[in-house]
This record gives structure tokens, C-alpha cells and sequence, in this order.
């Protein structure tokens, strides 16, 4: 299919300009002033319009089982609400259960994934430690595309990555030029906390913030930084909530240290009054982790975003419905943790950030995509609007408004944290592959036209990573 | 002229891939694998070098009057030198005196700069206030390419700006789109310093920096950085040379103010020993405004770089001969200052940044030249390599080594503050508006060929601002 | 006459235990378990109350002239009411007109004074200067008790030291052995941004914080703290209001620089949205300089308290009438600028911070006396409880309550900034120069009972200074 | 005995004034102007002295079994040492191997420290965890005046506490009333980092400060703290090294959270140059953990001195003589930690700190006695000059001066890491329960002299945090 994008302004993570953008085989094919349309060519008309890289999201649980049940949202629903949203790429995750093969899991999860409606690639997670599993993270760099490897600092007794896991785990990326990244909470704490809570008879929804206060967050971000910092890796800190971790990143980078942040919709716009909704399905509803924080927090993130501490943004999208999350009734430790968002993430983003003057239309770009394709080495094939580039477009107008709700998105959820906000700022149209998928409200999203994307080892960080260890190499002191 | 370069690794501020670079009528017009050269075509092979942005220095004054003297380098050899050093375009600065009209000044520094080598352009000082000042700065930003404004806080008793000014500038600023600069040291502090320290009897050079201690740009750092976020404009701090003051940005950029910071070479890799030399010329040699800085700072420009809180790299290169400096003989204050710098700022930058592992190579393209054009809005023209943009560029070849010297620089003056240093990383060849100015050694700069740069108004971070105040804009509470 | 407090609890600022306190001669006289009462001997029972030095207060303004008209509460009122709330000793400012001499504003003040109820000193502004100013400096340092001169930094066309005034002020400071305190604000964007609001239209009281947004207390607070710290003097900022100036504060004092830092009342519990209550008077009623601030900005402040980095806390207690508010009916400039809060600080302090967890008892007696005293060299006279010291005591029941009102308070104001407030933890006595003075809701207060305070020069901070000073000292490079 | 101190200046963390001293039956018995010597009164002129609470050392280690030798000093010979330097009480660690009842190694310990020329208590080590160890934590702070709990997170396959057991134990010290202390390094890193660095071939002291980085300080300060903070208890921090981990207490402490540190005399003025020196037996002898730091470091711990932020000095003395450090000859890792100071802490402090004017003498005081003693619980009755307290007080002479030396201190053990360090300002007399033990040069230390000091649970620390965990206490949401 060829398809013209007419009269745009094309607004990337560094400029905007008036061009035509035209798309061939899945690529953009040309970029220019009154561009030709082939015979056959398909035109959008994108006048008022700002054409921008399609949105990555790089944190997503597509048909996740988890806590007894499985999200609700599968890769071909979940994709094709992205594409709704103006996204066009999500990475997703591959969780073995400790003791399971990586290959194992990595083989199933790609299997789940061949239904989905949109490009796709995954983090491996590391939930525990053997040979094998230094194997088969080699195995998964070299062979499969995968460059990140995700470690989950929290979840006690189930998939938590203890300091010895860290450092074997964090060595092993150093060794094979890939990215670890942590879900930044201290599982002993959280732990204890929730015991504690649960003797005191806390056992609703409002006890959920109170086991996982900031500081627990805080404190795991200062660990994995430090870790990393000290074994000379990159690290990559998924959803940061608080002020805490953004501050731990913070002074991580002034001190020359390649750490990056991502930072979810919710966390930006959501705080932690929530779990006081008398309404036990609404307080339910908005259980994740990290939870919705107090109010300050929020400040903390925008400034994050502003001032390139916090570089991208993404949804955690892992669903569930309201008799799911029922199962912790009687006790908020077993709420399935989750809620969507992969549909609305752009459009908040855009309201919150872009309308307010806290964010520029270059940052909103950046945010939503090129960072997150630099940083995982997708790089300018996706994030990009260059001849070449894969056709993933979001056509952005800034004028068409819309009010969220969970009676009428596309996610597969019966949920949605941003009900009732209205947005100014939407997305018009979007396209993946080249192909027009989201047309003025309509979704044309087709089930398995998604493709796995690989993800070369040793993304631009390793450069300088590399001239600082050989720099900093120990010499020995001679002796008689 | 056409120029083909041939087989090189293109090095932007992003990515790097090797491909062939067509010059032509002053323009980069192709850029790709195995171009064919055109008819007559001269070639460069650049096999085992990096093809960049030709440097950009944002600080430099030729020529200039000063403290009773005239600088020893004029925009003719100050350029050429720059050649030879793979820096392609300077920004210079004209300075009215209190009360001369500042269309008068900025056509008198014209006339001076006609017979510059390669590309310049102005930012402009504000020394003082009237209504023709006012009237002037527009007149300056709509007809002259002028973007820019400077303000020196520190020369009491002679072009120093007082709060007064600075709020009435930086407000003009606002309304016009340009960027109000600062020279950041407190001029009442500096002042009283120097009359307390020659009453004690310390009149030599060891007294420069302790009339100038870090705390007195500081002050004035936090205080240009608070006016600006209070008015609500950008600022960008030139010669950034303390813990201080990049503390000072570091805190505003994290609060989601938009502050640029520069950093000179000199002050990267040179400490404040140099004033206690007992060789009273070389003490003298360094004198310069800010001074070098007790050791520990200079760490933490290095982290200011790595982390993106100072975004450009300069010299204020301003010279000053032996027989210059000694006019300070018997009085410290009355030293000349300045020092040179424009042939070796981006080898010095290389070597301590590059070869170290402090600074990625995409870094160090963004830092001598791509930050600076975006900042000053010469972006993409200046600082990218890009089909359309102009042919200024510097063939990098990380392996030849220099050791620099006055008795081999091509800089007009007798002095150098990093004799002796050998770097590896040295410009192999130059290309300024698609001319081979500097050949492997050879420098072919042209008396007249450097262009006077149109620079527009309103920035890129004008887009920010502007929606930020229209968000924030004042509402009056309805009363009876 | 001779006072036996008896069975209560003493509460220092570092320690707490049981004793009775006999107090004779305006002194306590003895401290112990179990002591005999003399014969005629008045006794207190305090059995379940808490014995602490009796609150001073470092910032009030009687009778002051003050924009056009003068503050309601005079020096016998104001004294009063406040040891109807626990405070026994104040710190006045005499304020002289520029170009006033200041021992005649001095002597003015005194007499003005001599009505006082309670103890009192004074800092001296420094509103301009010339020889006879710093001739007076010298005077009122040496012969009359006075070792601390205050630096208003707004107020542009009345009262504002500028840069050349602070560093001529504070130098003095240094060579007199006394502490500049300044009030933090840029004057010049204060006026620049009320002369724009005014122009937009915005003229009530709602403009007011809008005028004085909270950089320009940052900005103000880095430039004495820093013109300080070039000097080698201490520096005290009055009425520390700002996340900015705290952050100020924070960063000299982790630099090892003595600065001191006050906090109001008011600030640690308003916040900016009185400034739009639709009803006028109540808006107007709150206008003081500087303004209430938006909500983050408290936790600020709270956390200050709690780490050291500000020591005392006072009121700035200026009182203007709903009349005397209205002259700024048309124009918010023109609200003369002040709230009340002398009864009423150590009740606030000990409910939101005591009561809260906040802040321990012993930190209330270092915030609402201790600290105040040691900084202005009045301790151990006043600020301990010693045998020696002035007996001056508050006798604190924990378990009192009382709801604040202007209808019920005894300051001569017809409005409160706490009205309707309920306070657990409330002075049943005070003892004032060994009198007991407020007897459980009788105020027994004396008109002119009240004694000037000598304060003298080089309060211990001098000491380390000094030796500071000595061991920096510049020398001289021997050359040829 | 009875002993009078005849004209010199008391000196407190607080206040200085002159006054005679009179001790007897271990105690102050009266402080005050020409005393009058009671018969048989011993006479000590102390005219041109500082009388100063006798230092208190809360991190020694006598006689310590460790890394298969035992420490060269004993209680005797070590705090006999401690007298000639002017510090009067120990707080030395009871350490149980993993598995060991801690009654049965407080009950060794307690036996070996019976030969103490000087007052001592213990801190007792949490180095495994299960229900005996808690009930044995309870034994000792009810019944055996223990109040303080050490936790290393160092020591991997020794003595390292993980996580799980540092929640479980400051949880417990929340119950008792007591101090969770930590030695703060990640023992995983360490452990990596000793493997690797011998993997390299990298045996010699050079590689002790590589596996050790200063990260490795700063993850497991931040993680202790931040523990503590969630649970709501107090923390300190023992032999604080880098700037690294006085940012985390900095922080924390800003953040209203009670955070303690120590600092130890080494770190304050050594580096980590020491470990490259060519003779094998002086980089061993600098053998210890945390070793001594690059030099920037050094400057944060004294601003972390001067700001408050650190409260403590201490000496981690731990003595090794050359044929015991020889064991790691072929593996630094087998080298036994550990360095003297016991005797020259004081003085070392009052030469850098006092003499530079970094610290005032009554921070000296503070530093060396007052708050460890307030923090531990020992204050009033040690770390104060008063009626009442012991008579444990150090004469100094700050004229005085000392050129340090292996060959001359008392110190048991061949080495010391300030050798040839001279200082001015020297313990001239010491006096400890009332009796003068050092006169001037001569040691009159009685083997068996010191006590047990038993320490109350509940110091200060714990009213507000009881406070606060009162005020926030979690609540229930109402729900149908």
C-alpha cells in the first residue's frame, strides 16, 4: 500500500517543518515539499495536522498471568487499542517463573504474541539464578534480538531479585552489551509492611499505598543505581512514582552516570486519595505497583520529564476486570495488580504537558518515542520520521478533544483510570507499517500484522561505557 | 567548488554510519554509500576519520578594546585560527560603551568583522538603559539577525549591569524572542575584593582569583537564572566555571526552567595554581575573567557536560601579548584579561573528554557546535550534517596526536595556557562553506570569506515559554 | 518577689526533668527537687505543666510608621499579649528613614518603647548609607547594646539596600563583630511585576503573592547569603517563607557557611489561596510581605525546623485595622503590608509541630527561644533555664485547649490569621522577670515593666569565623 | 580523691566561661568561681587550659578476634591509650559468631573488658536472626543497659546481615527503645569486586579501596536509612567515609528524618594514596573498612561535621601489628582490617578542625563527647561539665603541641596512620571518675579502674518518633 500524508507539519523530538510524507512497503519513502503522489496512492490530509512518530510504549503485560489469574487485555486487543491511542510499538515483557527455562518462556510468550496488530518486541525478566540462565540470556541477545533484561526488586517469595541476583544479573548485561532494568521496590519492606497492616485489620484497598510507602521505592532505585554504577552498566528504572527515585536518578546523572527513568501516565496525573474511594471497586480498580502517590510526587515527575531526568513514558498496560480484581476482597495483598492505560497515555501526556507549557512538542515526541527507541537501540528504525524509518506515524491534532471513558475505549478492560477527563489533543489518525489504521475514530487494526522486533546488543550508552572502563582500568603498583 | 568526502564515519550529536558527503555551492547536497563524484569534483578521503559539524565557538572577541588595549587577534587570524582547529563559525560580541548607541557599536564591529575567514555572527551587550536601548535591541532582532543579548554583572564603574537593567533587558528580551546572556560574577563583590586586597599589599597576579572567589558567580548565577525565571525567559550563562554555578542551573533545569550554560576549555582542564607561578608572565598569561578555579571544580563541569546541565563548550578567547599584560605589573587589576584558546578547544575537548570515557563522541559533536546552533537558533544550518545544510565540517582523526604550543599555534598571540599538552583526536582536515580550508596541516583561510549569520528570532524554547505563560497567565477574583 | 514553681516538669532545649524553680530578684535563684519556699513566697503549682524559658520573639514591629499610617498595636499592647502567649522577651526594629540618622531613629525607638510590658532589643536598619552610617554602626554596637543591623532587599524607592549598600553594611558587620539580617526579596522584580500587574488590571489582593512569587525570595536569600559568605560574615534571614530560601540556606550551611533562618508562624500553616477569598477584607487582612505561599512550600519550612537548617521562629507581628487595610482598596500596593501573631506563635508551633510528631519539646524550646538567643548573644540569660538566668519561664499545660479569635485575643487588631483555630497545648502562665504575669487567662501585664536589652558584639559564631578568617589569609608569591 | 581544677576555661558544646572545678567520689561535686580546696584536695592549675568533657570513642574495637587473628590492643592497654589522649569512655562491640547465643558473647566480652583502665559499654551485633536472637535483644536492653544494635551489611559469608534480617531487627530495636547502627557497605559488590580484582592478578593494599568503592558506602547507607525511615526508627551510621553517604544522611535529615553519623579522625585526613605506596607494609598497615577515600571526600565529611549532619567522631580503633597484617601478603583480601587512633583522635581534630577554623570548640566538644552521648543515651551524665556528672574531663592545652609517632604513643600496636603528623592543641591533663590519670605526660592508668555504663533504652530520639507514629497511624476506610 502507498500512502501519501498531505500538507502536515512533521514535528520530531528536535524540530517541526511543513513536508509531505510519503509511505511505501512499511518505510517512508520520501520526505519533502509537494510531494507526487503515486498512481494508486492512498492521501491523508494532514493540514492542520502534526505528524509525529508512532508511540512506543515500552512497558506493557499483554495477557500477563499473575497473582492466580490473567490479564484480561491479550496482544492483539491490547496493540490494537495502542494503535487507537497513536501507538504503534509497545515491548512487552517474557517472565519465567523462577526455576523455568528463559528459552521456555521467551518461546511462549512469542507465541502469544503472534495474534498482536502492531510491532512488538520484549524485556526478559530475572527471577532467579542459575547457569542456564547466564546461558540463555547470551543465547537471547545473540540470537533473538532481546537487549534488556528486567529484574523485579519487589515480590518476596515469588519473583523478587535479591542483591546477589543483581550482581550476577547486572555483570552478565555488561558481558553481552545489554540494558538491565528494575521495577524499583524493596520486596522486604513491602512485605513486612503488608504483614503488619493486615495484623492491624487493614485489609482494604487504602492499606495498598501504605505497604509500599516512597521511601521503599527510594531506597531500591538507590540500589540498583548504585549496582550498576559500580559494575560500570547502564540501568533503566521502570514506572518511577516518586520524588525518591526521581532524586536517585537525579543525582546518578549529575555524577556522570547513564541511568534512565521511565514514568507512567497514571503516576503523572493520579494521586494516592484513590484507595479512599469509599467505592471498594473503584479504590480496586486503580491497585498497581508502585500505587498512586501522594500529591507532591507528581511535581517531582513533570520535573523529571522537563529537565531529561526521566526520559520516557509508558503505560505498565496490564488489565483487569472487576471480578478479578474481587479476589482480594478480604485482603489487598491479593488485588491483581494493574490497570490500563496504553490507549489514553499520549493524549494525557499531551493535555497534561504539551497544553500546560510544561513540556514542548520536540519533549512530547521524545518522550513518547525516540527516547525509548534510542535507549533500547530501535533507533532511528522506529522514533524517527526520516527516509527509511518504519511508517509508524501518528497524525496529532492538537484542537480535537475527547473524554476518556471505559464505556467507550478499546482496551479489554472494564476500567479506566482516567475516566471522565477530557483531553485536548488527540490523535487523528495513525499509521503502522505504513498501513492507515486508526482513521478519524475508525480502528482497521488487523490481528497478527504485528511483527517481533530484534533489538541489536550494545546501544549507543556502551560507547563511552566502554572508553571509561578501559580508562579506568586497575593497574597494579610494583613492589620489591 | 564540489567536494566529495569519501568513506568517512558521519558523528552527529545522535548517531553515527559511515557514508560519502557531496559539498557543493557551499552545501552539503548529498549524503550517502559510494556517491559518485561529479566532474572536477575535488575528493578527500576520509577512511579512518569522523566527519562532523564544524565546530561553533559561542565566545570569542577579536579585536576587542579592552581595559586600555586592544585584543592581539582580529577576526581575520582569530578565524583562521579557528580553521586550523576544526571551528568553522564564531559568535562574537559587540559592546557599546555606556551611552553609545548600540546600532553604532553593532556597525562598527561589522566593519571590523568583514575580514573574518569563516562565519560569524554577534550577540550584543547591554551596558546600560534608555529608551534608545530599547528601541535599538528590536530594531537589532528584526532587521540584523541579532538573537542574543549580553550582560555583564560583573566591570563596576564601567559596563556592568545592575538588577535594574538586567529585569528592563531580560523583559525586552521577552518581547522580542531573543535570549538575554550573562557573565555571572557579582561586580560589587569583585570591586570591594580588589580594593581590599591591594591594600594589603597583594598586587600580583595570585591576587586575580581570590579577588573572584566561586561564590561571587554563584551569586551571580543564581541570580541572572532567578530574574529570568521570574520574567519568565530563557538564559544562558557564558564561562561557567564553578561547583557554584552549575549547582545554580543544575537546581533551575530541575525545577523545569529552561537555563543553557557554557563552559570554556580552559576552565575544564586548568586550575588556580597557575596564578601562584613565579614567573610573573605566565601567572599573567592566565589571567582571565573567570579565573581558573581551586581543583575540585573543575569536576564538576565535567559532570555539568555529562549530564546536560551545560550545554556548550567555548573559549572567550580574547588575547593579550606580553607586553599587554604587563601593563597589570604593579597592579593586578590593571592585567589584561584574557586568554586564547579558539585553535585548541575541541582537541583539548577530545583528549580529556572523548579519550577518558567522560563524553560520548556524539557528546562531544553536541557540545562544540549542534547545542550551540540549536540554542541560538542556527540550527539545522549550522551544527548538523545534513543534505541542505551548510558545508562546514570538520574530518576528525582520533588517532593523530599534537602537542600544542605558542611556537606552532596559529593564533596571534604569544602565549598559550595548554602549552606542552599533547592530545590525541586532532581536525585532519576543515571544510568551511564547502571549501578544504585546513589541510592536513596546511591552513588555506581566505581574508573576507566568512558570512555575517542571520540569527532568528524566538528560539525553540519559545514555543515552551509561550504556552507556559498563557497557562499561568494572572486571573483577577470576582468580588461584589 | 520571690516565686516557687512547684512539681513541674523542665523543658530545655536539650533535655527535660522534674524540678521546682525559685525565682527571686527577676532571677531564678535556685533549681532543684524539693525546695523550700522562703517565707512570703508566691507558689505556682506545675504539677502537670512543662517549665520552659519563656519564648522570644526575634521579629515584631510596633507602632511602627509604615506605608502611610501606623501599626495598631503599640510596644506596651503588643508586649502584652505576648506574654498572654508565652512570650517574655522581643527584638524590635528601629527602621530609620533614608538618610535619617540612625541614633536619632534609635532614640526614637527607645522611647517609643519604654512603655513595654516585657523585655525588649532592637536590630537597626540599614536603609542608606554614607560615613555617618557607618560611624553609627560603630555607636550603637559599642555603647548601646545593639549587634544586629537589618538589610530590607525589597521596598525599591523606600526602604531597599542594594548591593553596594549589603556589602558596605555587612563589611561593617565584620569589623563591629555583628550579625546582618536581611529581609529576602529582589525589590526590583517586585516592582517591575506589581507595576505589571497593576497594568493588566489586577488590583486586589489576590495580586499580591503574584508580585512576590517565590523566586524572588530565592534569589534574594542566595545574594546575601552569598555576599555574606565572601566577607566571612554570618548572615540571618528574617521571615523564611520558600522552599527556595530554605534550599539557600541548606546548601551554604552543608558548605559550612554560619547562616540562620527564620521561620513566621503564619507561613508554617497558610497558604496562598487567602489571597482569593471573594471577601475583600479577609483577603486584605493576610496581605504581608512575604506572602503566603502555595501549599508545597509549608513542608518546606517544617522540614527546615526539623533538620537545623532554620533555627528560630518569630511572627513579624505588624497590626493593621480593616481601616487602615482599605487605603489599598483600588490598588493591592497600597494594603499596608503585616498580620498579627505575637500570642499566638508558640501555640501554633506546638500544634502542628509538637502534637504532630514533627518536632520534639526540646526543639520547641530551641525554635521558640534557645536558638534566638544563642544567635543573638543573649544566652544563657535568656533562652535557659539556670540558676542565674532571667527568670522568664512559660509554664506550658500540653493538655490545654483554646480556639483563636480576634474576638477573644489581646492584641490590639481587629483580625486574625488563625481565627477559628484550635490548639491543643497552650501557656497557663508566664513569668516574666520573675512576675507572674498571665495567671491561667488574667493577663497581669505592666505597662513599661519592660527593659531595654544589651546585646553584645561577637556572639559566639565570631569565634570560628575569626579563626577563619586568620587561617585563609592571602599571601603573596615571592618573586624576583 | 578529691581534685580541684584550678582556673581554667570550662568549655561545653555549648557555652565557654571560666570557673574552678571540684571533683570528688567520682563526680563534679560544685563548678564556680575561686572555689575553696577542701582539706587534702589534690590541686590541678589549669590557667591556661580548656576544661572539656573527656572524650567518648562509640566505635573501638579491644582485643577483637577477627579475620583469623585477634586485635593486638586490649581493654586495658587501649583505653589506657584513650586516657593519654583525653578520651575517658569506649563504646567497643560485642560480635557473636552467626549462630552464637548473644548472652553468651556479651558474657565474653564483658569478661575480657573487666582489665578497662576507662569507662566502656558495648554495642552488641546482629549478625543472624532468629527468635533467640530477639528475645536476647530484649534481655539486654531490660536487664543489661544495652541500647544500641550493629548491623554489618558487609562481610559476605561472615557476618553480613541481609535485608530480611535488618528489617526484623530494627523492628525489634522499635519495640525496645533502641539504636540500629550499620556499618554501611554492600557486601555482595565487595565480594564481586575482591573476586574479580584477584581474578585480574590484582593481590596487593592498591586493591583493597578498588573492591570497596565509594558507591558500595553510598547504596548501603542509603539503603539502612531508608529501612529505618519506613519503619520509623532511628539510625546511625558508624565510620562515614564519602561523600557519597553524607549526601544519604544529608538528605534524609532535610527530610525530618533522625539520622545520625560518624566520622572517624583517619578518613578526616588521609587518602587513599596510602594503598599505592611502594612499601608493602605501610599500604597494609592503611588496611581497614572503609578505606581511606580519594581526597574530595574528605571536604564532604567535614562539611558534614560543620553542618550537623555528622554528630560523631570515633576511631574504629582496631589494632594489627606488621606480622599480623603480613597474612594477606599474597591476597589483600586476607589482610586484617583495622588501624589505631584511639589516642590521637582528639588531637587530630582539634588541629584540622579547630585550628583551620572549620569547627568552633564547642563543636570540638560536641564532636568528641556531648553527642554521642546525648544520641547513646549517656548525657548528662558523661559529654557534660555539670553538677552531678562523672568527673571524666580532659585539660587542654591548645598551645601545646605533639609530633605523632608509633615509636612514642601508648597505643598498642607497631604503626600509626598519622605518623610524624605534627598537632598544636594536645590533652595536657586527664581526669577520669575523678582521678587524674594523665598529669602532663605521664600515664597513670589503673588496670581494672573503668565500669560498665549501662545505657536506658528510649534516648531523646524516640518522643517525637513516638509522636509521629502515633499521628500517623493507619485508618480504615469505611465501607459498606
Amino acid at each position: 500500500m502507498t500512502l501519501l500524508i498531505r500538507g502536515g507539519t512533521v514535528v520530531t523530538h528536535e524540530e517541526s517543518y511543513r513536508a509531505d510524507i510519503l509511505c511505501d512497503d512499511g518505510k517512508i519513502q520520501a520526505i519533502g515539499r509537494d510531494l507526487e503522489p503515486p498512481a494508486g496512492c492512498e492521501i491523508i490530509d494532514a493540514g492542520d495536522l502534526y505528524v509525529m512518530p508512532g508511540g512506543i510504549d515500552p512497558h506493557t503485560h499483554m495477557q500477563l498471568p499473575f497473582m492466580g489469574t490473567v490479564a484480561s487485555e491479550d496482544f492483539y486487543t491490547g496493540t490494537a487499542a495502542g494503535l487507537a491511542g497513536g501507538t504503534t510499538s509497545i515491548i512487552d515483557f517474557v517472565i519465567p517463573s523462577p526455576g523455568q527455562s528463559l528459552m521456555e518462556a521467551f518461546q511462549t510468550w512469542r507465541g502469544w504474541a503472534e495474534k498482536a496488530a502492531a510491532d512488538y518486541a520484549f524485556h526478559v525478566a530475572i527471577t532467579w539464578w542459575d547457569d542456564s540462565v547466564r546461558e540463555d540470556m547470551g543465547t537471547l541477545v545473540r540470537e533473538h534480538g532481546v537487549n534488556s533484561f528486567k529484574h523485579f526488586m519487589a515480590y518476596k517469595n515469588a519473583i523478587m531479585a535479591t542483591d546477589d541476583i543483581l550482581v550476577q544479573s547486572f555483570s552478565r548485561c555488561l558481558e553481552l552489551g545489554a540494558v538491565p532494568t528494575v521495577h524499583a521496590e524493596n520486596g522486604e519492606l513491602v512485605y513486612h509492611l503488608q504483614q503488619k497492616l493486615l495484623a492491624q485489620g487493614m485489609t482494604g484497598p487504602e492499606a495498598h499505598p501504605l505497604s509500599r510507602p516512597p521511601q521503599v521505592e527510594g531506597e531500591a532505585a538507590s540500589r540498583a543505581i548504585r549496582i550498576a554504577g559500580t559494575l560500570g552498566t547502564p540501568i533503566y528504572l521502570v514506572h518511577v512514582s516518586t520524588k525518591d527515585a526521581v532524586d536517585e536518578i537525579t543525582y546518578a546523572r549529575q555524577h556522570g552516570h547513564p541511568v534512565y527513568g521511565e514514568c507512567l501516565a497514571g503516576h503523572l496525573v493520579l494521586d494516592d486519595s484513590v484507595y479512599r474511594d469509599t467505592d471498594w471497586g473503584r479504590a480496586a480498580g486503580h491497585v498497581m505497583s508502585p500505587p498512586f502517590r501522594p500529591k507532591g510526587h507528581q511535581e517531582a515527575l513533570w520535573h523529571g520529564l522537563q529537565s531529561g531526568n526521566l526520559q520516557t513514558t509508558a503505560t505498565d498496560h496490564c488489565c483487569f476486570c472487576a471480578e478479578q480484581k474481587a479476589m482480594g476482597k478480604e485482603d489487598f495483598t491479593k488485588i491483581p495488580n494493574g490497570t490500563a492505560g496504553i490507549e489514553d497515555r499520549m493524549a494525557v501526556l499531551w493535555e497534561e504537558g504539551v497544553n500546560t507549557g510544561k513540556l514542548s512538542i520536540h519533549d512530547f515526541v521524545a518522550l513518547t518515542s525516540t527516547n525509548t527507541a534510542k535507549i533500547f537501540n530501535l533507533f532511528p528504525r522506529k522514533g524517527a520520521v526520516r527516509v527509511g524509518a518504519d511508517a509508524d506515524l501518528v497524525l496529532w491534532d492538537p484542537t480535537g478533544t475527547r473524554t476518556i471513558s471505559a464505556k467507550t475505549h478499546h482496551q479489554n478492560v472494564d476500567f479506566n483510570i482516567f475516566e471522565g477527563k477530557t483531553v485536548r489533543g488527540i490523535p487523528r489518525h495513525t499509521i503502522s507499517q505504513g498501513k492507515w489504521v486508526w482513521r478519524d475514530g475508525e480502528l482497521h487494526a488487523e490481528r497478527g500484522a504485528g511483527r517481533y522486533l530484534e533489538r541489536p546488543a550494545y546501544p549507543g550508552v556502551y560507547d563511552v561505557l566502554k572508553r571509561r572502563a578501559e580508562h579506568d582500568a586497575p593497574t597494579a603498583v610494583e613492589r620489591e
